[in-house]
């Protein structure tokens, strides 16, 4: 089992962070806008990035300390992990340690989603100490799989996989109703 | 052993991204300004953040291919580890795997360091597609171990550490003449 990690500091209140990892609204302005379905323990949550995309289970809601989440729907790689933000603050910093554990192997789209998990939390500091984001379609583009075009995003060409998927799965984005 | 895992995709010839890798001005241009010492293999090469910094010893140096150092001094959690750069081509893309490896326990300082290395990642792909990276002391910061000044990142409190510096080991910034 291998783990993507990371660590950015926040200048805000713990419940500010909070807010913008435990609330629908929150997510949706930095990570994906189409962000559906309910941030509660037991619920599912469904991140859309063009047509494919991650649904989350909601298994811990601890405010201003935790939020967890596991990956019951997506690409085959990250079914089953776990995404959690642990919280804690420092002097003017809101710290969020990040985990995105339970990967199988450190392939390719392991390297790929690291990457993006830190581009992504930097939209989420941008988020809160600013009021924007850079959620997709918006986001800060870092390689060829997201190319940041849902057309180019699920392209036939294994070459043209996107963050929402990997490696042998391109159509992966066609499971969304 | 945990790894810290990313990758980019840069709009470049092999070549244009091998030399942003393989020399001390492409270097100098992308992760720290203040970049000292030869690239060449058996070398080692001196990366300092104010006063703070790694020095490495280039194991492999193959055009187009790879880039290998092995960290010989720095933060105690970085000596024997070893950063790698793997490069091949996709399409109009030349495709960056990066590791840094043999990191012996999945610290907050190795959360910190992911998070920074994706953000210089960054730097370097900006720095070959248009000509400008943001080496440090310009670098995008990401938390509160990596204020920007040197007697920030060099204070006594243990939150002040920086990017050059390791939990335990404050005065690490110090080594340097």
């Amino acid at each position: 089992m291998v783990d993507i990690l990371h660590r950015v500091g926040i200048k805000s209140s713990l419940n500010d962070t909070y807010q913008a990892l435990a609330t629908r609204e929150g997510l949706a302005a930095w990570w994906t806008t189409n962000t559906q379905g309910e941030s509660k323990v037991g619920g599912v949550l469904q991140f859309r990035f063009g047509a494919g995309g991650f649904d989350m289970k909601v298994l811990e809601l601890d405010p201003g300390k935790r939020v967890l989440w596991q990956v019951v729907e997506g690409p085959e790689e990250w079914i089953g992990t776990k995404v959690g933000f642990d919280l804690e603050q420092d002097g003017d910093f809101t710290i969020v340690l990040f985990k995105h554990q339970g990967w199988k192997e450190p392939v390719e789209f392991m390297h790929h989603c690291s990457t993006k998990w830190a581009v992504f939390l930097m939209s989420l500091k941008s988020l809160v100490e600013t009021g924007k984001g850079a959620p997709d379609p918006n986001d800060v583009k870092i390689d060829n799989w997201n190319c940041g075009t849902t057309s180019d995003d699920l392209g036939a060409s294994p070459h043209d996989r996107s963050w929402h998927g990997g490696r042998g799965h391109p159509r992966f984005g066609r499971m969304s109703p």
